[in-house]
Protein backbone atom coordinates (compact mmCIF):
# COMPACT_ATOMS: atom_id res chain seq x y z
CA UNK A 1 0.00 0.00 0.00
CA UNK A 2 0.93 3.23 -1.43
CA UNK A 3 0.18 6.69 -0.08
CA UNK A 4 -0.89 9.00 -3.25
CA UNK A 5 -1.80 12.65 -3.16
CA UNK A 6 -3.40 14.53 -0.76
CA UNK A 7 -7.28 14.18 -1.53
CA UNK A 8 -9.19 16.28 1.34
CA UNK A 9 -7.16 18.05 4.59
CA UNK A 10 -9.78 19.42 7.46
CA UNK A 11 -9.67 20.60 10.92
CA UNK A 12 -8.05 17.03 12.41
CA UNK A 13 -7.07 14.68 9.70
CA UNK A 14 -5.26 14.86 6.47
CA UNK A 15 -7.08 11.61 4.09
CA UNK A 16 -4.61 10.71 1.12
CA UNK A 17 -5.78 8.34 -1.84
CA UNK A 18 -3.59 4.83 -2.20
CA UNK A 19 -2.79 2.44 -4.96
CA UNK A 20 -6.09 1.04 -4.32
CA UNK A 21 -9.20 2.51 -5.61
CA UNK A 22 -11.67 1.94 -2.51
CA UNK A 23 -8.54 2.53 0.44
CA UNK A 24 -7.78 6.09 1.75
CA UNK A 25 -5.09 6.73 3.98
CA UNK A 26 -5.77 8.77 7.13
CA UNK A 27 -3.32 10.67 9.13
CA UNK A 28 -4.36 12.43 12.28
CA UNK A 29 -3.30 16.06 13.12
CA UNK A 30 -2.38 17.37 16.21
CA UNK A 31 -4.28 20.78 15.44
CA UNK A 32 -7.03 21.15 18.05
CA UNK A 33 -10.27 23.62 16.95
CA UNK A 34 -13.15 24.48 18.40
CA UNK A 35 -16.49 26.62 17.78
CA UNK A 36 -16.26 26.50 14.39
CA UNK A 37 -12.48 27.16 14.16
CA UNK A 38 -12.77 30.22 15.98
CA UNK A 39 -10.68 28.89 18.70
CA UNK A 40 -7.03 27.00 17.22
CA UNK A 41 -4.07 25.38 19.06
CA UNK A 42 -1.59 22.61 18.27
CA UNK A 43 -1.59 19.81 20.78
CA UNK A 44 1.40 17.57 20.57
CA UNK A 45 0.42 13.84 21.10
CA UNK A 46 -3.09 14.54 19.84
CA UNK A 47 -2.57 12.77 16.79
CA UNK A 48 -1.40 9.95 17.71
CA UNK A 49 -4.06 9.57 20.90
CA UNK A 50 -6.81 9.83 18.30
CA UNK A 51 -5.82 7.54 16.17
CA UNK A 52 -4.96 5.36 18.65
CA UNK A 53 -8.80 5.63 20.57
CA UNK A 54 -9.84 5.16 17.02
CA UNK A 55 -8.31 2.09 16.48
CA UNK A 56 -9.25 0.79 19.35
CA UNK A 57 -13.04 1.80 19.13
CA UNK A 58 -13.29 0.75 15.70
CA UNK A 59 -11.87 -2.58 16.02
CA UNK A 60 -14.44 -3.31 19.37
CA UNK A 61 -17.30 -2.33 17.03
CA UNK A 62 -16.10 -4.61 13.73
CA UNK A 63 -15.66 -7.46 16.96
CA UNK A 64 -19.23 -6.79 17.91
CA UNK A 65 -20.43 -7.04 14.87
CA UNK A 66 -21.08 -3.69 13.56
CA UNK A 67 -18.86 -2.41 10.59
CA UNK A 68 -17.28 0.57 9.77
CA UNK A 69 -15.16 1.87 6.66
CA UNK A 70 -11.76 0.86 9.35
CA UNK A 71 -9.31 -0.81 7.18
CA UNK A 72 -6.29 -1.09 9.84
CA UNK A 73 -3.61 0.91 11.77
CA UNK A 74 -0.25 1.70 9.89
CA UNK A 75 1.33 3.58 12.60
CA UNK A 76 0.87 5.94 15.81
CA UNK A 77 -1.04 8.85 13.98
CA UNK A 78 -1.80 6.93 10.59
CA UNK A 79 -5.00 4.38 9.75
CA UNK A 80 -6.43 2.84 6.44
CA UNK A 81 -10.25 3.15 5.47
CA UNK A 82 -12.50 2.10 3.08
CA UNK A 83 -13.26 5.19 0.70
CA UNK A 84 -16.78 6.08 1.43
CA UNK A 85 -18.79 9.21 0.17
CA UNK A 86 -19.69 11.18 3.66
CA UNK A 87 -22.86 11.72 3.82
CA UNK A 88 -23.47 15.40 5.30
CA UNK A 89 -25.26 15.22 8.14
CA UNK A 90 -23.40 14.79 11.85
CA UNK A 91 -25.41 12.56 13.65
CA UNK A 92 -25.45 13.26 17.56
CA UNK A 93 -26.29 10.40 19.78
CA UNK A 94 -26.96 11.65 23.56
CA UNK A 95 -27.32 10.11 27.00
CA UNK A 96 -26.81 13.09 29.50
CA UNK A 97 -27.75 16.80 28.29
CA UNK A 98 -24.62 18.38 27.64
CA UNK A 99 -22.88 21.22 25.35
CA UNK A 100 -25.61 22.38 22.61
CA UNK A 101 -28.64 20.40 23.57
CA UNK A 102 -27.88 22.34 27.62
CA UNK A 103 -27.78 25.86 25.85
CA UNK A 104 -30.59 25.20 23.62
CA UNK A 105 -33.17 23.86 25.76
CA UNK A 106 -32.13 25.65 29.18
CA UNK A 107 -31.56 22.23 30.89
CA UNK A 108 -28.83 21.86 33.36
CA UNK A 109 -25.76 19.88 31.96
CA UNK A 110 -25.45 16.66 33.50
CA UNK A 111 -29.23 15.64 33.53
CA UNK A 112 -29.38 12.17 32.17
CA UNK A 113 -31.61 11.38 29.90
CA UNK A 114 -34.53 8.34 29.75
CA UNK A 115 -33.89 7.02 26.81
CA UNK A 116 -30.72 8.14 24.18
CA UNK A 117 -31.90 11.21 21.57
CA UNK A 118 -30.20 11.23 17.92
CA UNK A 119 -29.83 14.73 16.33
CA UNK A 120 -29.04 15.58 13.16
CA UNK A 121 -27.02 18.64 12.51
CA UNK A 122 -25.83 19.52 8.54
CA UNK A 123 -22.52 19.57 8.05
CA UNK A 124 -21.84 23.10 6.44
CA UNK A 125 -19.06 25.21 8.19
CA UNK A 126 -20.40 28.34 6.69
CA UNK A 127 -23.93 27.44 8.28
CA UNK A 128 -22.72 26.88 11.88
CA UNK A 129 -23.79 22.98 11.18
CA UNK A 130 -27.00 23.87 12.06
CA UNK A 131 -29.63 21.75 13.79
CA UNK A 132 -31.81 19.75 11.67
CA UNK A 133 -34.84 17.90 11.44
CA UNK A 134 -35.46 15.34 9.20
CA UNK A 135 -37.65 17.34 6.81
CA UNK A 136 -34.77 19.57 6.17
CA UNK A 137 -32.62 16.18 5.97
CA UNK A 138 -35.29 15.50 2.60
CA UNK A 139 -35.39 19.09 1.80
CA UNK A 140 -31.42 19.08 1.56
CA UNK A 141 -31.31 15.81 0.26
CA UNK A 142 -28.87 14.91 2.43
CA UNK A 143 -29.70 11.15 2.80
CA UNK A 144 -32.92 9.42 1.83
CA UNK A 145 -36.05 8.10 4.08
CA UNK A 146 -34.33 4.36 4.08
CA UNK A 147 -31.24 6.14 5.26
CA UNK A 148 -32.35 8.07 7.94
CA UNK A 149 -33.63 5.06 9.32
CA UNK A 150 -30.20 3.33 8.63
CA UNK A 151 -29.02 6.06 10.15
CA UNK A 152 -31.06 5.98 13.45
CA UNK A 153 -30.32 2.06 13.74
CA UNK A 154 -26.67 2.22 13.59
CA UNK A 155 -26.19 5.23 16.14
CA UNK A 156 -28.16 3.95 18.55
CA UNK A 157 -26.37 0.29 18.25
CA UNK A 158 -23.07 2.18 18.25
CA UNK A 159 -24.40 3.87 21.26
CA UNK A 160 -25.36 0.45 22.94
CA UNK A 161 -22.10 -0.90 22.62
CA UNK A 162 -20.14 1.64 23.49
CA UNK A 163 -22.09 2.86 26.57
CA UNK A 164 -21.07 -0.62 27.51
CA UNK A 165 -17.50 -0.53 26.37
CA UNK A 166 -16.74 3.13 28.58
CA UNK A 167 -19.20 1.92 31.42
CA UNK A 168 -16.63 -1.35 31.76
CA UNK A 169 -13.85 1.16 32.01
CA UNK A 170 -15.54 3.88 34.57
CA UNK A 171 -16.34 6.33 32.26
CA UNK A 172 -19.58 7.78 31.21
CA UNK A 173 -20.27 8.26 27.63
CA UNK A 174 -22.43 11.41 27.71
CA UNK A 175 -22.75 12.33 23.84
CA UNK A 176 -21.02 11.77 20.67
CA UNK A 177 -20.86 12.35 16.93
CA UNK A 178 -20.63 10.46 14.51
CA UNK A 179 -20.13 10.40 10.80
CA UNK A 180 -21.64 7.96 7.87
CA UNK A 181 -20.67 7.44 4.19
CA UNK A 182 -21.88 5.33 1.28
CA UNK A 183 -19.74 2.42 -0.46
CA UNK A 184 -19.98 1.96 -4.01
CA UNK A 185 -22.56 -0.38 -3.14
CA UNK A 186 -24.94 1.71 -1.83
CA UNK A 187 -24.35 0.71 2.13
CA UNK A 188 -24.22 3.38 4.80
CA UNK A 189 -20.67 2.66 6.66
CA UNK A 190 -20.01 4.29 9.83
CA UNK A 191 -17.19 6.33 9.01
CA UNK A 192 -14.57 9.82 10.14
CA UNK A 193 -13.42 8.62 13.53
CA UNK A 194 -14.51 7.91 17.16
CA UNK A 195 -12.29 9.76 19.52
CA UNK A 196 -12.42 12.26 22.63
CA UNK A 197 -12.30 14.89 19.63
CA UNK A 198 -16.09 13.36 18.89
CA UNK A 199 -17.49 12.30 22.45
CA UNK A 200 -17.60 13.87 25.54
CA UNK A 201 -16.36 11.14 28.35
CA UNK A 202 -16.56 11.75 31.90
CA UNK A 203 -15.35 9.84 34.71
CA UNK A 204 -18.50 7.52 36.01
CA UNK A 205 -17.59 8.72 39.61
CA UNK A 206 -15.87 12.16 39.66
CA UNK A 207 -17.34 13.42 36.72
CA UNK A 208 -13.74 14.61 35.55
CA UNK A 209 -13.88 15.34 31.91
CA UNK A 210 -11.67 13.35 29.67
CA UNK A 211 -12.36 14.89 26.31
CA UNK A 212 -12.42 17.92 23.84
CA UNK A 213 -14.41 20.09 26.32
CA UNK A 214 -11.30 20.51 28.28
CA UNK A 215 -9.48 22.08 25.41
CA UNK A 216 -13.31 24.25 24.69
CA UNK A 217 -13.56 25.37 27.93
CA UNK A 218 -9.84 25.58 29.59
CA UNK A 219 -10.45 22.76 31.91
CA UNK A 220 -6.67 20.95 32.12
CA UNK A 221 -4.69 19.20 29.70
CA UNK A 222 -6.20 17.80 26.83
CA UNK A 223 -3.51 15.22 26.24
CA UNK A 224 -3.75 14.00 29.78
CA UNK A 225 -7.48 13.20 29.44
CA UNK A 226 -7.12 11.30 26.31
CA UNK A 227 -4.27 9.17 27.75
CA UNK A 228 -6.43 8.51 30.42
CA UNK A 229 -9.21 7.02 27.94
CA UNK A 230 -6.12 5.38 25.80
CA UNK A 231 -4.41 3.37 29.31
CA UNK A 232 -8.09 2.83 30.40
CA UNK A 233 -8.92 1.16 27.19
CA UNK A 234 -6.01 -0.75 26.88
CA UNK A 235 -3.54 1.70 25.04
CA UNK A 236 -0.60 3.01 25.65
CA UNK B 1 -69.75 39.84 29.37
CA UNK B 2 -67.59 41.67 31.42
CA UNK B 3 -64.01 42.74 31.17
CA UNK B 4 -62.28 42.02 34.64
CA UNK B 5 -58.60 41.62 35.94
CA UNK B 6 -55.50 40.98 33.18
CA UNK B 7 -53.96 37.97 32.80
CA UNK B 8 -51.65 38.47 30.97
CA UNK B 9 -49.67 40.94 28.67
CA UNK B 10 -48.03 39.84 25.59
CA UNK B 11 -45.85 41.88 23.17
CA UNK B 12 -48.94 42.32 20.77
CA UNK B 13 -52.04 41.42 22.92
CA UNK B 14 -53.73 41.48 26.75
CA UNK B 15 -55.33 38.92 27.75
CA UNK B 16 -57.97 39.99 30.56
CA UNK B 17 -60.55 37.61 32.61
CA UNK B 18 -63.79 37.69 32.31
CA UNK B 19 -67.02 36.99 34.43
CA UNK B 20 -67.34 33.64 32.39
CA UNK B 21 -64.85 31.02 33.68
CA UNK B 22 -63.54 29.61 30.61
CA UNK B 23 -64.12 33.14 28.38
CA UNK B 24 -60.87 35.47 27.95
CA UNK B 25 -61.19 38.83 26.82
CA UNK B 26 -58.38 39.36 24.37
CA UNK B 27 -57.25 43.15 23.52
CA UNK B 28 -54.86 43.68 20.60
CA UNK B 29 -52.13 46.22 20.91
CA UNK B 30 -50.54 48.79 18.29
CA UNK B 31 -46.96 47.64 19.29
CA UNK B 32 -45.00 46.17 16.88
CA UNK B 33 -41.79 43.89 17.99
CA UNK B 34 -39.29 41.68 15.99
CA UNK B 35 -36.33 39.35 16.76
CA UNK B 36 -37.02 38.55 20.35
CA UNK B 37 -38.06 42.16 21.26
CA UNK B 38 -34.94 44.31 20.14
CA UNK B 39 -36.89 46.12 17.48
CA UNK B 40 -39.80 47.82 18.62
CA UNK B 41 -42.26 50.17 17.99
CA UNK B 42 -45.86 51.45 18.16
CA UNK B 43 -47.38 51.47 14.96
CA UNK B 44 -51.05 53.01 14.92
CA UNK B 45 -53.63 50.95 13.81
CA UNK B 46 -52.08 47.55 14.06
CA UNK B 47 -54.48 46.56 16.48
CA UNK B 48 -57.34 47.16 14.92
CA UNK B 49 -56.22 45.37 11.35
CA UNK B 50 -55.01 41.80 13.45
CA UNK B 51 -58.13 41.84 15.10
CA UNK B 52 -60.01 42.01 12.14
CA UNK B 53 -57.95 39.51 10.03
CA UNK B 54 -58.14 37.27 12.78
CA UNK B 55 -61.19 37.35 13.07
CA UNK B 56 -61.99 36.62 9.79
CA UNK B 57 -59.60 33.88 9.84
CA UNK B 58 -61.00 32.35 12.39
CA UNK B 59 -64.22 32.43 10.91
CA UNK B 60 -63.40 31.00 7.87
CA UNK B 61 -61.35 27.75 9.68
CA UNK B 62 -65.00 27.30 11.67
CA UNK B 63 -67.05 27.52 8.73
CA UNK B 64 -64.68 24.65 7.48
CA UNK B 65 -64.86 22.80 10.50
CA UNK B 66 -61.31 23.38 11.93
CA UNK B 67 -62.20 24.50 15.53
CA UNK B 68 -60.15 27.76 17.08
CA UNK B 69 -60.31 29.58 20.88
CA UNK B 70 -62.16 32.24 18.87
CA UNK B 71 -65.54 32.70 20.20
CA UNK B 72 -66.40 36.34 18.64
CA UNK B 73 -65.27 39.53 17.97
CA UNK B 74 -66.21 42.37 20.14
CA UNK B 75 -64.67 45.45 18.97
CA UNK B 76 -62.47 46.92 16.46
CA UNK B 77 -59.41 46.23 18.83
CA UNK B 78 -61.13 43.28 20.90
CA UNK B 79 -62.45 39.57 20.72
CA UNK B 80 -63.45 37.01 23.09
CA UNK B 81 -61.75 33.80 23.13
CA UNK B 82 -61.86 30.35 24.71
CA UNK B 83 -59.61 29.71 27.63
CA UNK B 84 -57.16 26.72 27.20
CA UNK B 85 -53.97 26.17 28.79
CA UNK B 86 -51.50 27.18 25.75
CA UNK B 87 -48.69 24.47 24.90
CA UNK B 88 -45.48 26.03 25.03
CA UNK B 89 -44.37 25.11 21.02
CA UNK B 90 -44.60 27.45 18.05
CA UNK B 91 -45.43 25.05 15.37
CA UNK B 92 -44.66 26.76 12.35
CA UNK B 93 -45.71 25.84 8.63
CA UNK B 94 -44.05 26.56 5.50
CA UNK B 95 -45.02 26.23 2.32
CA UNK B 96 -41.90 28.38 0.60
CA UNK B 97 -38.33 28.89 1.94
CA UNK B 98 -37.99 32.11 3.88
CA UNK B 99 -36.89 33.83 6.72
CA UNK B 100 -35.36 31.88 9.61
CA UNK B 101 -34.93 28.53 7.62
CA UNK B 102 -33.25 30.25 4.71
CA UNK B 103 -30.40 31.27 6.86
CA UNK B 104 -30.70 27.97 8.90
CA UNK B 105 -30.10 25.92 5.43
CA UNK B 106 -28.63 28.23 2.80
CA UNK B 107 -31.45 27.74 0.34
CA UNK B 108 -32.74 30.90 -1.32
CA UNK B 109 -35.86 32.64 -0.05
CA UNK B 110 -38.21 32.17 -2.31
CA UNK B 111 -37.95 28.58 -2.86
CA UNK B 112 -40.78 26.24 -3.40
CA UNK B 113 -41.29 23.13 -1.20
CA UNK B 114 -42.45 20.29 -2.87
CA UNK B 115 -44.39 19.26 0.61
CA UNK B 116 -45.27 21.43 3.56
CA UNK B 117 -43.11 21.48 6.15
CA UNK B 118 -44.35 21.84 9.57
CA UNK B 119 -41.52 22.73 12.68
CA UNK B 120 -41.88 23.28 16.27
CA UNK B 121 -39.95 25.73 17.79
CA UNK B 122 -39.77 26.00 22.05
CA UNK B 123 -41.80 29.10 22.71
CA UNK B 124 -39.10 30.65 25.48
CA UNK B 125 -37.98 34.53 24.88
CA UNK B 126 -34.70 33.73 26.97
CA UNK B 127 -33.58 30.75 24.48
CA UNK B 128 -34.55 32.78 21.39
CA UNK B 129 -37.81 30.55 20.77
CA UNK B 130 -35.26 27.56 19.15
CA UNK B 131 -35.94 24.86 16.64
CA UNK B 132 -36.76 21.86 18.57
CA UNK B 133 -37.59 18.31 17.68
CA UNK B 134 -39.43 16.07 18.23
CA UNK B 135 -37.52 13.89 20.94
CA UNK B 136 -36.72 17.62 22.57
CA UNK B 137 -40.79 18.20 22.72
CA UNK B 138 -40.70 15.09 24.89
CA UNK B 139 -37.84 15.88 26.70
CA UNK B 140 -38.86 19.21 27.41
CA UNK B 141 -42.57 17.94 28.42
CA UNK B 142 -43.65 20.53 26.17
CA UNK B 143 -46.46 17.95 24.72
CA UNK B 144 -47.12 14.26 24.53
CA UNK B 145 -46.72 11.77 21.54
CA UNK B 146 -50.56 12.08 20.69
CA UNK B 147 -50.53 15.77 21.21
CA UNK B 148 -47.87 16.10 18.18
CA UNK B 149 -49.46 14.19 16.16
CA UNK B 150 -52.64 16.38 16.26
CA UNK B 151 -50.61 19.52 16.40
CA UNK B 152 -49.21 18.37 12.67
CA UNK B 153 -52.44 17.09 11.58
CA UNK B 154 -54.31 20.09 12.80
CA UNK B 155 -51.53 22.45 11.59
CA UNK B 156 -51.54 20.73 8.09
CA UNK B 157 -55.13 21.27 7.94
CA UNK B 158 -55.34 25.06 8.78
CA UNK B 159 -52.44 25.66 5.89
CA UNK B 160 -54.23 23.66 3.47
CA UNK B 161 -57.28 25.69 4.05
CA UNK B 162 -55.25 28.44 4.58
CA UNK B 163 -53.55 28.48 1.20
CA UNK B 164 -56.74 28.16 -0.58
CA UNK B 165 -58.32 31.23 1.25
CA UNK B 166 -55.42 33.03 0.30
CA UNK B 167 -54.56 31.68 -3.04
CA UNK B 168 -58.55 33.29 -3.71
CA UNK B 169 -57.46 36.96 -3.08
CA UNK B 170 -53.83 36.58 -4.87
CA UNK B 171 -51.71 35.84 -1.49
CA UNK B 172 -48.84 33.23 -1.74
CA UNK B 173 -49.25 31.53 1.95
CA UNK B 174 -45.11 31.87 2.57
CA UNK B 175 -45.04 30.28 6.23
CA UNK B 176 -47.16 30.91 9.23
CA UNK B 177 -46.84 29.93 13.08
CA UNK B 178 -49.30 28.52 15.28
CA UNK B 179 -49.92 28.50 18.93
CA UNK B 180 -52.33 25.64 20.78
CA UNK B 181 -53.89 25.48 23.81
CA UNK B 182 -55.03 22.35 25.78
CA UNK B 183 -59.03 22.80 26.90
CA UNK B 184 -60.25 21.70 30.38
CA UNK B 185 -61.40 18.28 28.36
CA UNK B 186 -57.66 18.27 27.29
CA UNK B 187 -58.42 18.86 23.36
CA UNK B 188 -55.84 20.36 21.44
CA UNK B 189 -57.37 23.58 20.13
CA UNK B 190 -56.01 26.17 17.82
CA UNK B 191 -55.24 29.47 19.74
CA UNK B 192 -53.68 32.67 19.62
CA UNK B 193 -54.02 34.74 16.43
CA UNK B 194 -53.39 34.15 12.63
CA UNK B 195 -52.41 37.11 10.89
CA UNK B 196 -49.99 39.23 8.80
CA UNK B 197 -47.96 39.34 12.51
CA UNK B 198 -47.95 35.43 12.35
CA UNK B 199 -48.21 34.85 8.69
CA UNK B 200 -45.23 35.66 5.67
CA UNK B 201 -47.75 36.63 2.72
CA UNK B 202 -46.87 37.54 -0.61
CA UNK B 203 -48.84 38.69 -3.75
CA UNK B 204 -49.23 35.94 -5.94
CA UNK B 205 -48.00 38.24 -9.02
CA UNK B 206 -45.18 40.50 -7.58
CA UNK B 207 -44.01 38.93 -4.44
CA UNK B 208 -44.59 42.16 -2.89
CA UNK B 209 -45.16 41.55 1.22
CA UNK B 210 -47.70 42.36 3.13
CA UNK B 211 -46.66 40.88 6.16
CA UNK B 212 -44.37 41.85 9.57
CA UNK B 213 -41.61 41.29 7.25
CA UNK B 214 -42.67 45.20 6.02
CA UNK B 215 -41.30 45.76 10.06
CA UNK B 216 -38.68 43.42 10.57
CA UNK B 217 -36.62 44.90 7.31
CA UNK B 218 -38.03 48.18 6.75
CA UNK B 219 -39.87 47.89 3.47
CA UNK B 220 -42.59 50.16 3.79
CA UNK B 221 -45.17 50.66 5.39
CA UNK B 222 -46.62 47.85 7.77
CA UNK B 223 -50.82 49.16 8.14
CA UNK B 224 -50.48 49.02 3.91
CA UNK B 225 -49.70 46.11 3.98
CA UNK B 226 -51.76 44.70 6.49
CA UNK B 227 -54.77 46.96 5.29
CA UNK B 228 -54.14 45.54 1.63
CA UNK B 229 -54.91 41.63 3.12
CA UNK B 230 -57.81 42.93 4.84
CA UNK B 231 -59.77 44.85 2.45
CA UNK B 232 -58.54 41.37 -0.09
CA UNK B 233 -60.50 39.16 2.56
CA UNK B 234 -63.69 41.32 2.32
CA UNK B 235 -63.16 43.67 5.36
CA UNK B 236 -62.56 47.40 5.74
Amino acid sequence: MEKQQLLYEGKAKRIYQTSESDVLWVTYKDDATAFNGEKKDTLEGKARLNNEISTLIFSHLAEKGLNSHFVRRLSDTEQLVRKVEIVPIEVVVRNVVAGSMAKRLGIEEGTPLVEPIVEFYYKDDALGDPLITEDHVYLLEAATSEEVESLKIQAKKVNQLLVELFAGIGVRLVDFKLEFGRTTDGELLLADEISPDTCRLWDLETNQKFDKDLFRRNLGSLQDGYQEILTRLGGQ
